[in-house]
């Protein structure tokens, strides 16, 4: 047996997304090849990579799964031998549409696909209306997958407020976390990097999120600022808002010290309380 | 009926905690004094108020509930009319010895003990060894107490770090949560105001910390800087390392108006996760 590496680079691609689909195709494609050939093992795209954010445009960009976009990712996976977190796309099946993230391994499986469970609806008067539920299906299961190197659970955006998910994953032995997500200009300053700091804190794992880069002429503009956080709260590194990649080395050793220092994993008192799984249901 | 106020104001006192008891109580009173005349209804002191902190000092200064210290507080409580939660005591009870909050209210009367429930044991190598569980034992209850404000939640230090106990304390409907506390220089720089951020922003509560100011010749140092944070996580008030009162006018309808907003805490997906009490006994 080979022993398991303690350390993996990790790659979060910030993508300019435009309006035309066979763009940001290519640019994914040549974005991930840059990031394996920097070493990176497991490759992070943004929410809604392959079109813009927006209740008007996911029904025209939906897409069967397996579809043209999910063909991309499989063979870009494959090509680059890296772990691909799909972002997400917008998902049509049976007449309906999901948020949904897809996972390819190396050998260009398709290993998981997360359909966003909390839906993003907002109502900050003056500042941002927007309401998913109006046109989007949520999913209804936790969404993992094993890697070589550590387990891995999956969130898309607005999953991220919802710490009990982190709690899940984290009490289910996942190291990392990461959230493709696109904030906006009023909650990306207030609530994105604090909320990642607070659920790698919380549960002492690693947390990457990838935001598409920002674009002040599209209808929904992302906050950008893709980040990975280590399991100390810290902000290991941070995009601007321009399309970029960043990388960061994952070290389970860091991670498992820090659960030597303060043992919150293990002084957790379930004799009072308890994070629980309603359905045991899930995609890993 | 009169109607309920929606705005009160909260008092932190930041008190300079020294090794002579009589010299703490009497800063005490006196603070509290001047916060209830700045219009407070309810006052917070820090954790280890009466005592320096220490394993090796909570036997010398420990007392039984009612004593010394508790009678001051009941006494200040009705001298001023206001919610006094007492930051803790040393609290010696059937020979051991607990970390406790005792809180009174504007006739003098206990309305509640919370013995800190997760003990603050931590090695960070060539930075900070403290195990409280080598001295002290462990409350095993939530604790929460109603005004004519609100609900609060009471949680010490250590307690902070278990999301799970914000958490119920939010369900059970807590509005405000406060944590007296004494954060050192490793951790107190890196986590303090994160996770008071967090646990404002992922329940969407009120969350108010109380510090003994810091005392750079005691054997702890306590890292200061009492905050008190909104429910859209932002910290409204901060004091620096030295005594002080720092006030916070606290708003039940803002609150109300960003459960609102980010409609977070009607979103919750209770058919996929919960987080419950396993033991339903509780102080409140």
């Amino acid at each position: 047996m080979v022993p398991l590496p303690s350390e993996f680079r990790l790659a979060v691609v910030q993508l300019h997304v435009t309006s035309v689909k066979s763009e940001n195709l290519s640019r994914t494609r040549t974005l991930v090849k840059e990031a394996a050939q920097q070493g990176s093992k497991l490759v992070l795209l943004p929410e809604c990579f392959n079109s813009p954010y927006g209740t008007n445009f996911f029904s025209e960009y939906s897409e069967k799964i397996p579809g043209e976009s999910t063909r991309l990712l499989s063979e870009t996976a494959k090509e680059n031998k890296v772990y691909v977190v799909g972002g997400s796309i917008p998902e049509e099946d049976g007449g309906k549409f999901y948020n949904s993230c897809t996972v390819f391994g190396p050998d260009g499986e398709m290993i998981l696909k997360h359909r966003k469970i909390h839906l993003f609806d907002i109502d900050v008067p003056g500042k941002i209306r927007f309401q998913e539920s109006e046109t989007l299906t949520p999913g209804n299961t936790l969404s993992m997958f094993e890697t070589p190197f550590c387990k891995v659970g999956v969130g898309i955006c607005y999953d991220m407020r919802f710490a009990e998910l982190a709690q899940l994953y984290g009490r289910k032995g996942c190291h990392l976390l990461v959230y493709p997500g696109a904030f906006n200009m009023t909650t990306g300053p207030a609530h994105w990097e604090l909320l990642q700091r607070a659920r790698a804190l919380d549960n002492q794992v690693y947390v990457a999120t990838a935001s598409p880069a920002r674009d002040e002429t599209a209808s929904y503009v992302a906050w950008g600022h893709s980040s990975v956080v280590n399991p100390w709260g810290e902000v290991m590194t941070k995009a601007g808002a321009q399309e970029t990649v960043i990388y960061a080395d994952i070290d389970l050793q860091y991670l498992s010290d820090v659960r030597q220092q303060i043992p919150i994993t293990s002084q957790r008192r379930h004799d009072i309380y308890e994070v629980s799984c309603v359905k045991e249901t899930e995609s890993s």
